[in-house]
C-alpha cells in the first residue's frame, strides 16, 4: 500500500470506529458466538498474494466487529481485556487463526498449529517475554518430573552469543545459568560436543540442566546454533529446547533459506520457537510469535483461575489465553498481524524478505572488495558485521594488535553517529565490531550506496583522531 | 470530545502521519537532543482543564515529532524499539514526564517523582507484570542485604483478598507464599494484628517474609487492606510494601476520596504503588503505572547491559527504562496517556470518576431499597457487590441456608448473562455474589435504570429454575 492508499483507507477506518461508536447502544454487549466460530469464516492460511485492503477492511466489519497502524487503529477503537475466550471470542480465535496462519507461513510443524492434538501459538509482546514464559513451564515440568528437585538445583544454558534475554530471564527467575562457549571457528555455532561436555560437567556437581536457549540469527552477528546435534541430546537428557529465533526467524517464509535457518531439526527438537514479528515482518511493536509443542506446558504452569474468572464456557473447554502468559489482561495483538499477513500474502512478504536481503549482500559485497574494511564472521541474511582495517595504511598492517583495532574502531564508530545512520556495534571474540542490518521497506539500492558513502567519507577522519590520541 | 471531533482530529491525524512519511527521508536518522530536553518543553503537571486536541495534535507534530486511539494511532506512525534514552529520547522523556504529571494528579508522594532523588515512575503493561517486576526487585535487595538466604527462605504475603496477580506471581517465580486472612467483620481488610501474627509464625519456622501486597480495592469486593497498620510492622522488619491499587487509585484525583483510600499512609509506607489507567483512567489496554521509592531497586535487579545496547549517552546518567521491566523492547505507551491527561485534563478526569461513583451510588440505593436483593459488604466507589435474596419469599426466609442461596444466585447469575448485562461472579465469605461496576464514559443514569429493570426482570424466573431444580 503506498501513502495514499494509506490515507484513503485510514479515513475510511475512522468513519467506520466512529459508526461503531454511534451503534455502540444498539450492541449487545455479550457475544453471541459459540466457540471455534471464527475458524469458519476465515481461510486457513495466509494469502499466497496480498489483498486489497479494501477486503480486508470490509471484512474486518463484517467478521471481525462486528497493515499494522490499520490494525492497531481498529483495535485500540475496543475495550478489550482478552483474558478469557467469553469476554472476547473473536480476540481469542482470531490469534489462534493468524498464529496457525504464521506457523504455515514458516513452514513449521503442524505439531505447533492451536488446530493440533497438543501443540499451539500465542502472540505476545517481546522475544524477552516469551522466553521468560517458556523457563516457567519448563522449570513447572521438570520439577513435576522430579519430584525430589527443587528449583536451585536447576541451571539454565545459554552461550556467549545468546541474546541478552537468557541472562535477564536467569535473573528474574532467580536461576543458575551456564554460558556455553561457542568459537569463532565454527561461525558462533554452539555445537553438541560443548553441550555434551556441560552436561557430563553438571552432572558431577548436581545441578541439573532443564532448559537450553538455541539461536538462530544471533544478534550480535547473525550466528545460528547446531540444532541438528543439539537437539538428541537434549531428547536424552529431557532438557528443553526453546529457539529464540526472534530476528531471522522471518526468513523462514522463503523456502530458500530454511536450510540455513535449521528448519527441519527446529520441527524436529523445538519444544518452542520463537520469532518477533516487530522485528522483520512488518508489524508495529509488540508482536512476539510463540509456539510450543504442548500448551498443557504452559497452562499447567500458568492457570489460575478465581471465582470472578471463571465462565460459563470453561466446559466447553474454550482457550482463555491469559494460562499461556504472565499478565491477566491482553491487547488484542492479532488484528495487526491479520492486516499485515493478509495486506501483504505469502508472495508479498517473501518479495520483501528477499529485497532487504539482497541489500544487505550489496552492502557486503562492497566490503568484501574494500581494502578499507574487514567481514568479521560470515553474513547472515540481512546482518553483515565489519570492522575497518585499512590495509595499505603503515599504521594498522596486517600485524597490528587488537587493541590498537578496537581503539580505532571506537572512534570510527562514534564518528558514523553523528550522521545519517545508525549502526550499533558488538563485540565478536574481543573484536569491537559494527552491525549493518536492512529492514526498512523503504529502503533501496541508493540508500545502501549513501551509506556506504558516509560510512568511507570517516575513514580519514577517524585515523587522524586515533593518531592525535594514541600516537606518541 | 464528541465523535464529530474525533473523527476530525483522526483525519488529521492520518493526514499528518501521511506527512510524516512522506518526509521520512529528510529526517535525520539520529536524535540530536541532549537528556532532559523534553522538561523544558513541557508544563510539569496534568492541565486543570481539558485542552483544546488542535493543541495537543499541534504539539504532537512539533514537540513530539513531529485522546487514547489518537495517541495510539501516532505511537503505532513510529517504529520505536524504546529500550534506550538514545534510540528514543523524546519517547524515554515523555513517559517520565507523564508518570510524573499522574503522581502530582493523584497526590502521590513527592518521592515517587522521576525528578526526585531516588523514586520514579515507569508505564508498564498490566498490574500483573508491575507486581512481577517488583517483587523480583525487592527480593533481590533483600537477598543482598541478608547474605545467608537463599530464595527458597522467602516468603511472599498476600490475603484471600488479593487479586489473582499475587499467587500467580508467587508461581512464576518459584517463590512460597502465604495467605493472610481477612474478616468479614473487617470489610475484608488485611490488619496489622493479622500481619504481626503471621510474621511471628514465621519467625518459628525460619521462614523470611520479604513482600507483601496490600490493596486499595479489591477486585472482589473493593476492600482497602489497613496501610496505616500495617506500614510500621513492614517498616520494622524489612518487608517491602507494594500497593496494588489498579482499578481504585484513579479515585486518588479526586481528594474527597483520598482519606477512604488511605494516601496518607501510601505517601509513608508503600515502597511501590500500581495503578492501571487502561481500568478507571480512560486510556486504551495496556497501561499500567507503577512507582516506586527507589529506583535503584529495580535498576539493580534488572540492568544487564551488553556491548550491543551500550549507548554513547551511558556517561550521561540517561535513563533507559528497559532496566525498569523484563523486556528489552518497548512499545511507547506514554503519548496515548498524553494525549488522555491533556485532553481531559484535571477538571475533566475527576468529573468522569464521580460521574461513575455516583452511577453506582443510585444502583445501590436501589438494590438496599430493595426487599429481594441484599448488598454484600459495604460498596465502593464504583463498585457494589450484591445478591438475590427474596425477604418476602417463604423458601429463602432469614434462616435459608447459605449453600440454598448460592444455588438460587449461580441460577440467576447465569439468567443475567443472556441479556444486555455483563456482570461478573465473585466468591465472599463461602457467599456466591455478583458484581456491578460502573466505568464507561457514556453510561448515564438511564443505562443504570435498565440495568436495574434486567435484575428485576430475572428474579422470578431463576426462583422457577431454583425450584423446578431444587423441591423434590
Amino acid at each position: 500500500m503506498n501513502i495514499e492508499g494509506f490515507r484513503h483507507a485510514s479515513y475510511q477506518a475512522i468513519d467506520r470506529i466512529c459508526d461503531y461508536f454511534l451503534s455502540l447502544e444498539e450492541r449487545p454487549v455479550l457475544p453471541s458466538v459459540q466457540p471455534g466460530f471464527l475458524r469458519g469464516l476465515l481461510p486457513n492460511h495466509v494469502p499466497d498474494s496480498g489483498e486489497d485492503i479494501q477486503q480486508i477492511a470490509d471484512d474486518f466489519r463484517d467478521t471481525i466487529l462486528p497493515e499494522s497502524i490499520l490494525g492497531e487503529l481498529y483495535s485500540s477503537s475496543i475495550a478489550n481485556p482478552g483474558f478469557n475466550w467469553h469476554c472476547s471470542p473473536v480476540s481469542t480465535e482470531l490469534e489462534e487463526i493468524v498464529m496457525d496462519w504464521s506457523c504455515k507461513l514458516l513452514g513449521l510443524s503442524d505439531a505447533f498449529l492451536n488446530t493440533s492434538e497438543t501443540g499451539g501459538g500465542v502472540l505476545g509482546t517481546t522475544a524477552c517475554d516469551s522466553v521468560l514464559v517458556t523457563i516457567v513451564a519448563a522449570r513447572t515440568t521438570f520439577l513435576q518430573l522430579n519430584p525430589g528437585l527443587s528449583q536451585q538445583d536447576l541451571v539454565l544454558y545459554i552461550t556467549s552469543q545468546t541474546h541478552i534475554l537468557g541472562c535477564k530471564a536467569a535473573a528474574i527467575l532467580g536461576l543458575a545459568y551456564t554460558v556455553l562457549e561457542v568459537a569463532k571457528e565454527g561461525d558462533y555455532s554452539l555445537r553438541g560436543k560443548t553441550l555434551l561436555a556441560a552436561i557430563k560437567k553438571d552432572a558431577g556437581n548436581g545441578r541439573h540442566p532443564f532448559f537450553l536457549i538455541a539461536t538462530v540469527g544471533s544478534t550480535s552477528n547473525g550466528s545460528v546454533d547446531r540444532i541438528d546435534e543439539l537437539g538428541p541430546i537434549l531428547v536424552s537428557n529431557g532438557i528443553w529446547m526453546h529457539v529464540d529465533a526472534a530476528w531471522a526467524g522471518l526468513a523462514l517464509a522463503c523456502p530458500e533459506y530454511r536450510d540455513v535457518c535449521q528448519l527441519e531439526a527446529i520441527n524436529k527438537y523445538a519444544d518452542s520457537f520463537c520469532i518477533n514479528f516487530h522485528k522483520w515482518g512488518l508489524v508495529s511493536l509488540e508482536a512476539s510469535a510463540l509456539w510450543v509443542r504442548n500448551r498443557q506446558w504452559l497452562m499447567q504452569a500458568l492457570d489460575v483461575t478465581p471465582e470472578y474468572l471463571r465462565t460459563i464456557h470453561v466446559e466447553d473447554n474454550v482457550n482463555d489465553y491469559r494460562n499461556w502468559q504472565f499478565s491477566l489482561s491482553r491487547r488484542s495483538r492479532s488484528l495487526k498481524m491479520w492486516f499485515v499477513l493478509r495486506g501483504f500474502g505469502i508472495q508479498g512478504l517473501q518479495g520483501y524478505i528477499r529485497k532487504t536481503i539482497s541489500l544487505c549482500q550489496m552492502f557486503y559485497k562492497l566490503v568484501e572488495n574494500s581494502s578499507d574494511f574487514q567481514l568479521v564472521g560470515r553474513p547472515f541474511l540481512s546482518l553483515a558485521v565489519f570492522r575497518l582495517r585499512p590495509k595499505d595504511s603503515l599504521l594498522f598492517s596486517v600485524n597490528a594488535d587488537e587493541q590498537t583495532l578496537n581503539d580505532l574502531n571506537r572512534i570510527f564508530h562514534r564518528k558514523l553517529l553523528i550522521h545519517d545512520l545508525f549502526l550499533t556495534q558488538t563485540m565478536l571474540d574481543g573484536m569491537f565490531c559494527i552491525r549493518f542490518n536492512v529492514g526498512a521497506t523503504r529502503t533501496e539500492e541508493r540508500h545502501i550506496m549513501n551509506a556506504w558513502k558516509t560510512i568511507c567519507s570517516q575513514i580519514e577522519p577517524a585515523i587522524a583522531e586515533w593518531v592525535k590520541y594514541y600516537v606518541p
